[in-house]
């Protein structure tokens, strides 16, 4: 089966990461998955949260969002609504504790970090494109953090990137745009660090209920992918 | 390791599955694994959300909630905050998507069924208890709308249970308690069906990531539990 | 005129209350009147809200709220409309004061007891079983304070119960179930205290005015109603 | 004992009723019982709730508030704060209940009748007042209505009027001001019809509970206000 | 073209101020242009809001709300739908900045007066008569805190009056009332002090855009009815 | 006084508007004035608001937000706050106001634009360039509209542009950036057609009141500043 883009099944889309991207935050990155792309700004902090204070350790947190118009029907305001929707919130959980797995609290003393990733544009993959793109923010946040003797150690302990999978006409599919993620009958989001770990796992069966097999080829595709995007990250960062 | 409560890793608490506890709901099913205690109940409503009216095709949807004093300390309600909190959100879409993996939306017809899950008490693995009850109050409801012959064939194609697994001290461990849950290193959430495949994998790695040696020994582990729980719904059921 | 279930017109329903039927809270309670199921938990705090701090005086609050499936026809929940209903925010209310009557608030000291009232089951008389039942969680929560000396002194000075009268086809009743609410003409919640005070009278004429015969008449009701109710209690505590 | 300003235990403050006060309602009243300042306003409109659409029948119902700055101490609006307090809720259902026991809905047609009752300042006996006035701008509202031919026959079977008793260092007053309101251990709001039937009665023990003969004392003051009032309204309205 | 109230087109409609209109307010005024009434009322509080403190300079903030049927059509009460709208919003940030263009913050002290502007009927220019009422309030309640010594200074160092002006049917008119906001093309808020300076303009084309000869005389007119409305400021307050 | 940019008193900064920014809206530009990044997208809806359906006449509205790190400081996101701010409110309004004034709503059929208007980064005129960039995204959706014949007419009756002015330390300055913006006694935000006649003009005195002398040299400035951005408008769209 070919992909209506000619990627190989085990093909990232292009994968662009600009560093810098806005003027005020500590760290900041527009990282495109081809056709999405996602505003990811890193704000320091120098407290945190009542629950954590007098711990002498940090904390890093993060908000997904999207512009109304980011998909290919507008989709009304959350802050119009006046509520923030239940995919949003289960993205910025996973954004935060996709990210804490690469921090050492400790070596961060009593910051904070807030990680905003905003989608301009969605054409799948929003939240894997946002966990990539936003660890790069979190490295250039700590290292701005560093330079003006902000932190007691190095808090950046690893690296973090994800990719979806997914299985589409029985073939396992890697980084799924918007097309092959609704025709998808399994859907798989993975988080892994830097040194081949999983952070996140997160099957889902959009339609018929996978085999342990399926799980598997999965999961080495999502494997491979995070391999790729944790070298793209590299470059970007050297 | 011993475990606080005797068990071998791999057993499940006790598990009690009560059939109409409640009065008015077409289904309705009082599920305790071990302390977790969650009243699951059944909706039937002969209609289907507008996006789906004229299509032929029913809907089952799900909300999750705590009682204020379900855990040790109490906390505030959603209600009187005024918005639902981020865990809520995630774990009634968790529900709602897991019970669709079961049903055949044409022989629903168009109707829908909303599933209650309240947790009375909370003793860890509140998620999967309300599944694995939810299952059980939802063969009822549709048991109760084919009496009354409001569904063209039966809905009913599968069944789905769910169990949660973790590392513990560098021990794979099944159906955790709340203070194993608080202990976990990695954490992980499966849904099975009763033929034993995957509907939903999801997992988390709170403290140190985790390789896929691990990850496969849990999922080894969360296998042999949803067995067992297909096997307890089972005979509740008959 | 016969009640659909056999009872006098003076006589209440079957009354179940059971003890520490939650495994957390300091009280709670599962009280039944009827088909009526509130499960009432009390909640210990050794604070008090910050308009009563350097007082030296106690507080007692409550919350009572229904599952969405306790009535014959699923309501939705306050949470997910994202405000609370003016009936509950009344009847939170009426609870509150009715307990806060029984209570010496400088012997409880600077503590605060939460009362939550949550109806599992509605039949008829839910704000009175709460009031009823949260009296045996919180004197459980006293009881359990004064075993660990958090009191200056005992903070129970009374009892309190309440029961609903009516008039139904110009009969008075006590303990209107669902089906004798909605048909009655006037209705009448009454809080005593165990010493035969009363606590509240809120009565109000659903169709047709009373005159002061009717009212004198559903005094006297309430007044057997809630001196049995209150014997109750005294069996469950001891 | 005497009271503040001079008065009888059993005389009520100077009322004045000033109706037309607003121009654009259908029927308004500024109400004023001592330093308690009400607007009412009736609206009518020419429908009907959804859940009474084709049932011939009426609706009345009532929106009670208070400024900012009608009482002692500023309280923030419950726009800002973007809830509605327990206390708005209680009244404003209160104030429906009472009119709606005057009206008959079948002469009413399918016509609403909205009564915004807006506390300009407030000296105790807000509610009492609010459904004293309300009433009177209610009259005006169906005597506007009739006047167009829009009610199929005459809704108005009755008056309300209302009034505030209560036990203040052992003796029974009626139509409390806010000081003495302050210091009641018995606080009683009493709606009555102009031909003397009891629409509510709402008695709360403030702190100390109170006997039958209390009760009654209570009452009995209660009627004789209300039928006082009742000839203002008459007087005002003539 | 003759103005449906016989006014010349430079004329103001007759504008009343009453004083100490609300018992408890420390300065209060009903002012009316024409059939417009705003109930304005001046509370004084011994404290400022946190961004501020320890500065030693005080605050004046406004709100601004109509009541539901100070219209001709009833309006739902912004509290009942739980959000504050647009132009609310906008009118209640316009009076505070108005009347901040009149007082000496450091003469004021760490105090801080909040104006609230309560619509009771609206004819149009509800905004203007709101800072012209809400000017002399202050004054009132600064007076009363000089007389407790309260500010280190004098804080009113100026006095703000405003007035709309439009286009209508190509004649500029002064003080618009609501038929005539409707029908105009061109809508301009003029806020002057008491010394001729312009504090804010707000011109508005709503139908055809205006050029700057009709805008220089819209200004000129404004200034007319600001001085005249200055006069009666004076008045009111000598 | 010399500009921190070196920009003349009457210059703008360095203007730039990058058409089709976006894949999925139907017009959508990314303006920047200086270091104020605004991304506009204009959605075609072929449906108009209720209170419209049936006139024949469409419908334009807008809303403004800012990302949360598009400021030197963080501030929290609306949407996580639950409401909108007057800011934001009143930003939107007058947007889609400025906007209203080119398009001939009967040509336009019964059709809507929405146009969302996001700052990605803030230093200062983010609602001119607002409303200056999304009169392109609104061109651009009308071409986009009127190629597949959607509108009886050509709904574009004029252009609009729109610029900051303020008294900076006595010198009226040209499109303010943030810094200036903070310390200007009186600031103006000033929207023109694109054939010189006014349709907003928002002067507010942030410290000293102004005259008209001041008034006039700032209408001048803003008038050449709206000329030179039609201009740069025109040639984009060319």
């Amino acid at each position: 089966m070919a992909r209506e883009d000619g990627r190989g099944p085990d093909q990232l889309r292009p994968v662009k990461i600009t560093r810098s991207w806005l003027a005020h935050a500590e760290g900041s990155v527009l990282v495109e998955f081809g056709g999405t792309k996602v505003l990811c700004a890193a704000s320091v902090q120098d407290s945190v949260p009542r629950w954590r204070r007098g711990s002498g350790l940090g904390w890093i947190t993060a908000e997904y969002a999207m512009l109304p118009r980011a998909t290919n029907t507008r989709s009304d305001r959350e802050s119009v609504r006046g509520k923030i929707g239940g995919r949003t919130h289960e993205i910025s959980r996973l954004i935060g504790r996709s990210l804490r797995a690469c921090v050492d609290y400790k070596a961060l003393g009593e910051n904070s970090i807030v990680l905003d990733c905003d989608v301009l544009q969605a054409d799948g993959g929003t939240r894997t494109a946002a966990i990539t793109g936003a660890y790069v923010a979190l490295a250039d946040a700590i290292a701005w953090m560093r330079k003006r003797k902000m932190c007691p150690g190095d808090p950046l302990v690893n690296s973090v990137a994800a990719v979806s999978v997914g299985i589409v006409g029985a073939t396992p599919l890697l980084d799924l745009c918007y097309t092959e993620d609704v025709a998808a009958e399994t859907d798989m989001n993975v988080v892994m660090t830097g040194t081949g770990e999983f952070v996140e796992v997160q099957g889902t069966a959009e339609g018929v209920p996978f085999d342990r097999s399926t799980l598997d080829a999965l999961l080495d595709l999502a494997a491979t992918g995070c391999t790729e995007l944790t070298l793209r990250q590299r470059e970007s960062l050297s």
